[in-house]
């Protein structure tokens, strides 16, 4: 029976359907509905275009949209997520192939259902493991940075298809190189069909829902039909491509699309070709959840809601697993979809099921009339859906802020501008860490006086305190470890050795969080040196934790001053009667 | 003028000797001298014990005791430290070596030279750079843990000379299963005369000194005939071996040793080398620069000296690039022989350089004499010298103490043992700075109320505290950094979650000794989030440094409480009138 319940309990961890599913009703379906036709709508042109910029068929991006949306909808627990090929990961996943220097196309889809399978299994194996916290060592800036850089990044790779050249690169320079030192000559109508797309798609976002407004349409059918901008760009181009013979006048088009449902694929287990995407696998993994969870739960805040980060992972790596076996590639939660699915009302995950089913149903009729869809028209719906990603102002924000936010943002947008998506973002989170553990290392020590008339103690150099010259107190504003502990040693000499009269040293240790063994060897040693210029050491407002390990070690045996409560306490003590 | 004098300061700063040389008089000389003579006997076997350890020709561990030790006199700030071939240094070497897979003793000579080269300009730029502290990020645990595993690792990788036997590998694995499967038989002469020396050796540690006292030498004598054991073990050995020709009867002797000067030579500046090099390079400076620094420490400690961590570093870099240009391989300073020589007397570096006289005319004069020194003495020197670091109380006292400590130092241990000393100081390193991030990003947060009668606030949970339910305060104790940020967010909505009367939630701030932008985000979502609620969030004891760089943010325009200076005044404003 308690087996029975415990079993229950986990299932419904592990498929969040199992809960939702019980209150499923007519009027939540209505609502999902609606939602998936205009997500639907919305994702045909952006899975034909980032399949692209990943540097794979059209098609995949459409296969990538129909059964991770249905794995999420059993497994994740955002209720307005909309998962599918994001711009991000779709450049990551063209870094990830770029590198295995392939040329085949069938090795090229291999590659990337196996790069979807690999980040599956491990988005999997995390959130089982309740690795979610993870992710938290991408800070906001670096996330920021690597966003906007990533951002230019696409819309420069985009700009082959807007003037109908061949150009290659993983990096801006390469790229602008590329695009230089090109021999093929700008197709003069290719160009205008970008620029016009660019132009009209700018039009649709800024200029399009006031002008539906003036005509008396609800603001909300005025934002969905702004939103369906791309796929009037999409019908047009089509249009015209199809009616003025552009195909024979140079214009590049999306070509055949095979129709039907997506395939059955199997991902490789080839040893070499795993071990050659692993590390890409875990970026894209990282990034991916990074950037899905924090959609997920700017949306569920709003509805007061809760995401399950472990069980997000889980829900990602299904899709990824699901993606990798029908046919498509590495996908997340995207923002911009995600929005659109929230905004037009989705009450479940079923909202993503059903999406599934649109895009499904286009993969079967509508890939025909994609046949002279122009690839331009696609980048274009690129260029302006990335544009919006690219934001500087998260350097000047950090720059007045910290110094050390400031390092770390601007190392990953030079570096991943520079060197691509996957040193820049390795490089994004090893300065985040290398820049903490190097402040970590050097803390900040203030010498505290009592504040007159208050048991309140505050640092000599920026307030009007009591102190005397026999006793100093010093209050260290960090954890005591292994990376400070002869940082503190040298500090507590330095400051003994300028100043005579002392009798008693107190370290005030209300921001020592911890005192590991290096910190306490450390102590000892200063209680030694100590103790042979007859100077006491004290310690003050110890914390409960870090009170309990002392007392297991030898030092408070060997310490020639107290432990007081309080500072106050300490005070009261030690200053001298006589004054 | 200025120019001059700030050109004098930095070469008294990277030339040491430049000061203490000034103060040179006949007292310092004698004194020096002394400790000479006594360092040197103690250097000829270990010297070549060393080299032997490291795989490398005798004559090369003498190489590397002449030279560097003139380069650390000039550029070193020990007075005390003695430099020289040290037994951890040398297995790093051997390790380092044999990554390469050489067979050619000229090559395998090269190699050594060219690691200490590299290693030498690598200390030499990190002590410009003043990079010094970058040794602090190897904590004790896991230093302590290193040197027990490597002393292992050493004692069984000399059996192999006890028994007379062939034997190879890098771990301890590889060198059990190569003593057990060798095809060699045991030599009986060579284990009698391991063996007996092994003896004769612990025996003159712990019973020649009590003896020689009884027979009324003075204690500092006694101490230095004691220390001279492992000579009286050569000599003996050797003449054993002379004169019952036990060479012919399968004891490895040392054999020819070349007479003379050390060569000049150059290092190797192959690219591909270099690249191989690189990491253990890496590594055994920075073990060396540890090893050395806190001997240096430690002995300066008791004269009221200080040495120059980031001048040390420079005094090894030219150490090692001294002994790369004179057939020596990698040197740092050894515990043993400082000891010896800072008991000895020595009072300034020139007791280096007089040492490396008296090896000098060792390596000119003495060398025949050591052609029939049975590799079984140096390999019971070396077995009795490093069984005295290991030292397995480390994992109890860090069991006790601190259970992450414990994971590092065993992890160490484990893979020091079990991979090699590259793998087990790597991997150390990284586990105590993965383990201080993971504490890190889940900070301990506790609840406080004020203790009745003060202004001191303390755990709920762990102290007598007046507390009301409409007012939370929550006491952080960590910096906030990106790690954390999330985990903070998710503390206060779980806390507010489950009651309903709370009006204000205060944030003690007094352990929190940096809030960066991702920090700064979380702040500013969960303000957004109270305030839905209508919950006032505050802020208390911000210190100086955090305040500083809030100030210069939007968040104290968006705040919905305030900020407090004290806790106590926090208290004050918020506890509800009416009760």
């Amino acid at each position: 029976m308690t087996q029975k319940y415990s079993l229950k309990r986990t299932a419904e961890r592990y498929m969040p359907i199992l809960t939702w599913g019980k209150d499923y009703n007519r009027t939540t379906l209505s609502a999902d509905v609606l939602a998936a036709v205009i997500v639907t709508i919305m994702l045909i042109p952006q899975s034909l275009a980032y399949a692209l910029l990943a540097g794979l068929p059209a098609e995949m991006g459409l296969y990538a949209s129909i059964l991770p949306l249905v794995a999420y909808a059993i497994f994740g627990t955002s209720r307005a997520l909309a998962v599918g090929p994001v711009a991000v990961v779709s450049l990551m996943t063209a870094a990830a192939i770029g590198n295995l220097g392939l040329s085949d196309p069938a090795a090229i889809a291999l590659a990337a259902g196996t790069l979807a399978f690999i980040s599956g299994v491990m988005l999997t194996v995390m959130g089982i493991l309740r690795l979610g916290f993870l992710a938290n060592f991408l800070s906001h800036p670096v996330i920021a940075g690597f966003i906007t850089a990533s951002g230019i990044l696409i819309a420069t790779s985009q700009l082959k298809h807007i003037f109908g050249i061949e150009a290659h690169g993983h990096t801006l320079i390469e790229l602008i190189r590329s695009l230089l030192h090109t021999q093929h000559l700008t197709n003069p109508i290719t160009l205008a069909i970008g620029l016009v797309t660019i132009a009209f798609l700018f039009w649709v976002r800024k200029g399009l829902k006031p002008l539906l407004l003036s005509f008396g349409l609800s603001p909300r059918l005025s934002d969905m039909l702004a939103k369906a901008g791309p796929v009037g760009a999409v019908v047009a181009t089509t249009l015209a491509v199809f009616l003025f013979d552009l195909e024979n006048k140079g214009v590049k088009i999306v070509g055949d699309v095979p129709m039907g449902l997506p395939p059955a694929t199997l991902p490789s287990f080839s040893p070499s070709l795993w071990s050659q995407l692993f590390v890409s696998a875990l970026l894209i993994s990282i990034i991916g959840f990074v950037e899905s969870v924090s959609v997920a739960q700017t949306l569920a805040a709003k509805k007061r809601q809760r995401i399950v980060p472990d069980q997000e992972l889980v829900g990602l790596g299904a899709s990824n697993i699901a993606a990798a076996v029908s046919g498509g590639y590495p996908v997340t939660g995207g923002f911009a979809r995600s929005v659109v699915n929230f905004d037009a009302g989705a009450e479940t995950p079923a909202a993503g099921a059903f999406t599934a089913i649109g895009i499904g149903i286009a993969a079967l009729v509508l890939t025909p009339l994609l046949f002279f869809l122009p690839k331009a028209t696609l980048a274009a719906t690129i260029i302006v859906a990335v544009l919006s990603l690219v934001d500087f102002s998260i350097l000047t924000h950090a720059w007045k802020y910290s110094k050390v936010d400031f390092a770390a943002v601007s190392a990953t947008i030079l570096l991943t501008l520079g060197l691509g998506v996957e040193v820049g973002v390795t490089a994004g989170v090893l300065i985040s860490i290398g820049l903490f553990l190097y402040n970590t290392s050097r803390p900040h020590v203030a010498e505290v006086g009592l504040v007159p008339g208050t048991q309140h103690f505050r640092n000599i150099l920026r307030h009007e305190v009591e102190t005397h010259p026999s006793l100093v107190t010093l209050r260290i504003d960090e954890s005591l470890y292994f990376a400070n502990a002869a940082f503190l040693q040298d500090y507590v000499y330095d400051r003994i050795a300028c100043d005579q009269p002392i009798r008693n040293i107190v370290l005030m240790c209300s921001a020592v969080n911890e005192i590991d063994m290096s910190a306490l060897e450390s102590l000892e040693a200063i209680n030694q040196r100590l103790k042979d210029l007859e100077i006491k050491l004290h310690l003050s407002e110890v914390k409960g934790p870090v009170m309990d390990r002392l007392q297991r070690s030898h030092f408070l045996d060997d310490l020639t001053g107290e432990i007081f409560l309080s500072q106050y306490d300490a005070h009261s003590a030690l200053w001298p009667k006589a004054i």
